[in-house]
C-alpha cells in the first residue's frame, strides 16, 4: 500500500496547481522553490517536503519545470479523469455553483440539478437541465455520480446527504451550515461553511479595532 | 496587549458556535466537554484548551451551560457587532450570497451589491440595491463598510482588491479564484476557493478509487 499522505499537504496541493497555472499564463517555463516558495508565501523546504511525498519532481541546480509540475499536480489531484456532479438544491447558491464554467476547465462536470420546486420543472441552468427530487433515486442509479453537491438547508440536508451516500454516491460537497453526520464514514465530505468563514473576518475587524484602540 | 490567539484557534470557534447552536435548538442546556468532545469529534483536551485561550468558561463537575457558552463565543467572534458586507460582483454567485438570509441572523448585513452591468441598474436583490461599480467609490466613503465580497473574475480581483483596500475596506472576502497580493498587509482576507475543495474531493475519490482495486 502506498504511503498514507496527509490531508494537510493535499489541501495545500491545489494551491500549487494555482500558482503553476498562473505562471503558465505569464510565460514562466521554470522555477527554483525559492522563487516559487516568494511567490506562494510557504518555506521552500515545505514545498520540497510537499512534493516529496510523491516522488519529487525537481532537479538538482534547475528546480521545476512549471508545465510538468501542473500536469502532475493535476495528476495528483485527479484532475485528468471526469467527476460527475449533480446539484442537489437549484436555489440561487445551486444556480450559481451550475453557473460556474471554471470547474470544467478542471473536469468537473455538472450533470444535473435537482430541487422540489415545481416551479423549476423542465427548466436549465446554462443547458444544464433541473429535475425534481422524484428523480433522483433513478438518475443517481443510472448515470455515475462522482459528487453530489448539496445546497439545501441545513435541516434537511443530514437526511438527504445519507440518503446519497445510499444510494452510492462516493462524496458530498457540503453547502449546508451543518456538520453532516454520516451513516458510511468512507464517504468523502467537503466542507464550505460560508458563514463560519465570515466569523473568522469578524474576530479578526473586532480584534483589530481593539488593537487600534489600545496600541 | 492580549495574547496573540493563532488563527487555528480561531478556525474551530465558528464550529464551536455552530454546535452550541444546534445544541440549543434541541433544548440541552448543560454539557460536559467529553460530551461536546464525542459530538464534534474534537479531543475534549483540545476544547479546554481552546476555551481557556478566552477565559475559559466550564465549571469543575457541571461543564459547560450552552447558552452561556454560545453567548460568548458569539462575542469573541464579534457577532454581539453589526458587520457592513458590500459585494462587488452582482453575477450568480453575488446574488446567491444576497439572497442568504443566515448571514443576517449573525449580525452580517449586506447593504448594497455593485457590477458593471447596466443590464442590473437600479434592481435589488431581495431588497438590496445593485449599483453601478461607478457609484463604488462615492459610497464606500459615505457609508460604514467592514466586510467587501469579492465574486468578480480572477483577471480583476487583484485590481479590485486592491482599489478596495485604499478606499478603506478592512476586509476582503474573496471568492475568486486567485490568493489576492494586497499593498496593506494589515487587511484581513479570507478565502473561499471552491475549485481548491472540488480537488480535495477529486484527490480522494481517486485515492479511494485505486485502494479498492489493490486492497
Amino acid at each position: 500500500m502506498e504511503k498514507e499522505i496527509s490531508q494537510a499537504v493535499i489541501r495545500r496541493m491545489p494551491r500549487y496547481y494555482r500558482y503553476l497555472g498562473e505562471l503558465i499564463d505569464s510565460g514562466i517555463e521554470r522555477i527554483s522553490s525559492n522563487d516559487l516558495s516568494a511567490r506562494m508565501n510557504v518555506t521552500a523546504s515545505q514545498i520540497r517536503q510537499d512534493l516529496n511525498n510523491f516522488g519529487g519532481f525537481g532537479q538538482q541546480g534547475y528546480g521545476y519545470n512549471v508545465n510538468n509540475l501542473y500536469e502532475e499536480i493535476g495528476k495528483i489531484l485527479g484532475l485528468n479523469e471526469e467527476h460527475n456532479i449533480i446539484i442537489v438544491g437549484a436555489g440561487n447558491l445551486g444556480q450559481a455553483l451550475a453557473n460556474y464554467i471554471e470547474f470544467e476547465k478542471f473536469g468537473f462536470l455538472i450533470i444535473a440539478l435537482f430541487d422540489i420546486n415545481p416551479d423549476l420543472k423542465d427548466s436549465t441552468v446554462r443547458g444544464i437541465p433541473v429535475f425534481m427530487s422524484e428523480e433522483l433515486d433513478d438518475f443517481v442509479r443510472r448515470k455515475r455520480v462522482d459528487i453530489a453537491a448539496l445546497t439545501i438547508p441545513r435541516a434537511k440536508a443530514d437526511t438527504m446527504a445519507n440518503h446519497l451516500v445510499d444510494l452510492g454516491v462516493p462524496a458530498i460537497w457540503n453547502f449546508a451550515n451543518v456538520d453532516l453526520e454520516l451513516s458510511d464514514k468512507n464517504v468523502m465530505v467537503e466542507n464550505v461553511h460560508l458563514s463560519d468563514s465570515l466569523m473568522q473576518l469578524s474576530y479578526n475587524i473586532v480584534k483589530n479595532k481593539k488593537e487600534k484602540k489600545t496600541g
